[in-house]
C-alpha cells in the first residue's frame, strides 16, 4: 500500500439500487443522461449506486437522443415496472401509467412520477398502494417543473396553516397570454404561434381549457389543506374567451391577464371549507405574478405564521423537470439505504370542497354611466349597499357626448354579494351598461 | 355506543413526544403558542402528540407574553436539553447554545435550531454529534426566516448541480438600504431610524458589517456545494461605507444597491472551487432581487438542470421564523414515529474555497474623460485589451467644460483582469479620473 493510498479515505462499499425508467421522452431522456453522467454525485448523495437496468419505450426503432443507451431500451414496460428498486414513470396519461405504477408498488418498488393527470384522478389509490407496500411515492415533477412546491407544501409547510395558494402553473397558456399582451395578437393567432414553436400541442385542449392547470390545482389544494381534492372538484375556465380587447383594457388599468390556479381556505360567517379553481384574472403589474413570463411558473403560498412565500422557476422542459424527478430519486434511494419513508397521504383535515359560489375574490367592474354630477357617488352607493366594499373608483374615460366609463375595483367579495351589486348597478337609471366584470387577484 | 360514535373513525392512539424549548424570545414565544394552539394539527401531521415539558429562560421573573404558560418556565436549561425527545434551541450565540445542543444530542434528543452563528462556526461538530447519537439535527430557521431554502438546497437540489446562490438574507441592512434609497438618507440616519424602530440592535455590528449575512452565506455554500464552509471562509464587506451618493448614482444608472450573500462555483481555466462572499452590489431594477424590500428575504439558486429558481418571503420575525422551526419539528417527530432520519452532513465534494481573487462578477466602472472624439473607443479598447469583455458603454453626463462621464458595464470578469483594466484606464491620458468601480450582480 502506498502512502498516498493510506491517506485516502477507505473506499466506501455502497449498495446498488436498480432503477427502471418508463418512457424516454423529453424528460426521461434528461433523467437518464443526468443519472449516467453524474453517477458519482448520485452515489454520494443517496448512499447507493443507481444503476439503470431498463428504459421502457413504445417504439424500439424510433430515433432517440444519444444520451439514452440503446441497449437499455425495451418494450416490456411491465418487466421494467416490476423488476427494479426504483421506478420512474414518465409516460403520462392515465393508462397504462396507472397500472404500471400499481404493479411497481406491489412489486415493492418506490415510484417517482411527474404525472399530474394521474395523481389528480387517482392520487388516493396510488398513495394507498405505496403505504400497503411500504414503498415511497413521490411526484415533485407533477407541479411547476423545477420549482420544489410539492416539497414545500408537503414538508416545509407542515408546521403552519396554509390559507391560500395562487399559481401560474401552465407555461403554454402563459406564453399565449404573453404574446397577446406584448404583440396585441388574438388568442387564435397567439395559439398558432405557440403551436408552430412546439409550445402548444396540435390539440391544445388540456392547456388552453385549463385542464392541466386544474390537475395541478387539485394537487396543490390537497397538499395545502390536508384534504382530498380531485380534478372534478376544481372549477375550471380556460383562456379561449380572452380577447385582445380584454388584454388591452387590462393593461389600460395597470394589469396583466394571467391564468391562475387558486386554492383558498375559507373560514368565515358564510362558508367553511376550500375553494379550488382555475380561471384567468387581472393581476396588477406591480405584483410579482404579473412579471412571470413564458414557460416560467410561480407559486405564491400564504400561510398563517409564514406569511407570503413565493417560488419561481422553470415550469417545464426536459432538464428542469428532470431536476425535480431526480431530487425525488435521491430521497427514495436514501430511504432504501438508511430507512425512513416518503410522506404518506395527509387528508386528516378533510375540509369540504366548496362550490363556485364560495369563491371570494376582488372584482373590477366597468360601467358606462351618464356623465353628470353624482353618478360616481350613486354607483358607489349601490355597490356598498350590496355588501361589497370598494377599493377604488375612478372615472377613467369619456365616450360619446354625455357618457363616462367608471371603473370600480372591489375588496374581496363573495359571489352572491357581487351578483347583487351588479344587478343593482344594472337597475340604476344613470348606468347605461355594465361593460365588464372581471376577477382581480394579487392586490 | 351510539350510532354517531360508530360512524367515527377509531380514535388513534398516538405516542407522545416530549418537547423542550431553550429560550422564549420573539421566535420561541411563537413556537410555543403555535404548538399549543394547533396541537391537533401537529399530532395529525407528525403522528405524535407534542407535549412541551419545559421552557428554559434566563430570568424567570421577566415579563412574558401570555402565550407562554408560566408553569413551563424553568432556569434549568440543562434539564430541558437532556430530558426531552425533541429540543428546540432558540437562545442564539455560541455558548451556552453549543453545549446545550451537544448535551441534548448525546441524551438522544433530536435538535431543531435557528442558530446561524453556531452552525457557521461549529456545524460539523453538531452534525457529527447527531450522527453519533442517531438523532436528527435541523436548522431551517437559520437562513432566510420562513423561506424553506435549507430544505431546498439540502433535499430539492439533491438531484442537480448548483452553480450559484445569490441572496438577500439580512433584513436589517435591507431596510437601511431601502431607507437610504427611497428617502435619500445617509447610512447613519437610516441606521438610527432602524434602531428606533427596533429593526437594528443597539450594537448593529453583526448586521451592518455583514457578519450575520456571512454566517448564512457559509451555510448556503456548504449545502449548495457539499463542502464544509465556515464563517472564516467568507469574504465579508458590510454596508457602512455605502453613501447616499453611491445610492443616487446607482439609481441614476438603473440599479439599486443591495447587500448580497453570494456562493459561486467556478470550474474554468483559471480556478476550480467555490467563492463565498458578502458585499454590497448594484442590482438592476428589473431584477427580482431589486424589488425585495424591508424585512423580506430572497434567495436565487442557479442549478445546471433546474436553471434559475427564486424563493421569496419574510426573513425574520417571530411567526415566520417559528413556521420554519415547526416544519423541522414535524419532520423530526415523524422520524421518531415512523423511522427515518434528517439528512446527514454532506461534504463529499470537498471543493476548495477560493480567495477573494477568484470572485467573478460584473463591474460598473465610471470614468471622467476628456470629451473629445475617440475617447469612448479608446477606453473600450483598454478594457478589452485586459481581457474584460464589455456589456455596455455609455457617455452619460457632461461635467465641466471638456469633460464627460463614461459608464462601462462589463461582462463577468475575474479580479485580476478587472484590476488590469482599471490600471490601464488610469494610465490613459484622456482619462482624468476613475470615479468608481462597483460590482454588479443579477444582470
Amino acid at each position: 500500500m502506498t502512502e498516498h493510498a493510506l491517506q485516502d479515505p477507505p473506499t466506501q462499499v455502497r449498495p446498488t439500487l436498480r432503477v427502471g425508467v418508463l418512457g424516454a421522452g423529453t424528460v426521461g431522456t434528461q433523467v437518464i443522461r443526468l443519472l449516467l453522467e453524474q453517477a458519482d454525485d448520485f452515489a454520494a448523495r443517496s448512499g447507493a449506486r443507481l444503476e439503470i437496468t431498463g428504459v421502457a419505450v413504445r417504439d424500439l426503432a424510433a430515433p432517440r437522443d444519444p444520451a439514452v443507451p440503446r441497449e437499455l431500451l425495451t418494450d416490456d414496460a411491465t418487466a421494467v415496472a416490476t423488476g427494479n428498486d426504483l421506478v420512474i414513470e414518465l409516460i403520462g396519461g392515465i393508462e397504462p401509467a396507472r397500472s404500471l405504477i400499481l404493479a411497481a408498488l406491489s412489486a415493492g418498488a418506490s415510484v417517482i412520477t411527474g404525472n399530474k393527470a394521474l395523481i389528480a384522478a387517482h392520487g388516493p389509490e396510488l398513495y394507498a398502494a405505496a403505504a400497503a407496500a411500504g414503498s415511497d411515492f413521490y411526484y415533485e415533477a407533477a407541479v411547476a417543473g423545477a420549482i420544489p412546491v410539492v416539497y414545500a407544501l408537503r414538508e416545509s409547510m407542515a408546521g403552519d396553516r396554509v390559507t391560500s395558494v395562487l399559481g401560474i402553473v401552465n407555461g403554454t397558456t402563459n406564453y399565449i397570454l404573453d404574446e397577446m399582451s406584448t404583440k396585441g395578437l388574438s388568442f387564435e393567432a397567439a395559439l398558432a404561434t405557440a403551436q408552430e414553436l412546439g409550445y402548444a400541442e396540435a390539440d391544445p385542449t388540456a392547456d388552453v381549457d385549463g385542464l392541466d392547470a386544474a390537475a395541478k390545482a387539485a394537487i396543490l389544494a390537497s397538499l395545502a389543506f390536508h384534504t382530498r381534492v380531485g380534478i372534478d372538484d376544481v372549477q375550471v375556465e380556460g383562456i379561449r374567451d380572452v380577447t385582445a380587447e380584454d388584454i388591452r383594457e387590462a393593461r389600460a388599468s395597470g394589469c396583466e391577464i394571467k391564468l391562475l390556479a387558486i386554492a383558498q381556505r375559507r373560514e368565515d360567517d358564510h362558508a367553511s371549507g376550500i375553494s379550488v379553481r382555475v380561471h384567468p384574472a387581472l393581476v396588477p403589474v406591480e405584483h410579482p405574478l404579473a412579471s412571470v413570463h413564458g414557460a416560467f411558473n410561480a407559486v405564491l403560498i400564504e400561510a398563517e405564521a409564514a406569511g407570503p412565500l413565493m417560488f419561481y422557476g422553470q415550469g417545464a422542459g426536459g432538464a428542469p423537470t428532470a431536476s425535480a424527478v431526480l431530487s425525488d430519486v435521491v430521497a427514495a434511494a436514501s430511504h432504501r439505504v438508511d430507512g425512513g419513508q416518503a410522506p404518506r397521504e395527509s387528508f386528516y383535515a378533510d375540509l369540504p370542497v366548496l362550490g363556485p359560489e364560495a369563491a371570494v375574490t376582488r372584482y373590477q367592474i366597468q360601467l358606462r354611466v351618464d356623465d353628470q354630477p353624482g353618478s360616481l357617488a350613486a354607483v358607489a352607493g349601490v355597490v356598498a349597499d350590496n355588501g361589497v366594499s370598494i377599493d377604488s373608483v375612478r372615472q377613467s374615460a369619456y365616450v360619446g357626448a354625455n357618457d363616462a366609463i367608471v371603473t370600480i375595483v372591489t375588496h374581496p367579495a363573495a359571489v352572491f354579494h357581487l351578483e347583487g351589486a351588479v344587478a343593482g348597478l344594472r337597475a340604476l337609471e344613470r348606468v347605461d351598461d355594465v361593460v365588464s366584470v372581471r376577477r382581480v387577484e394579487g392586490l
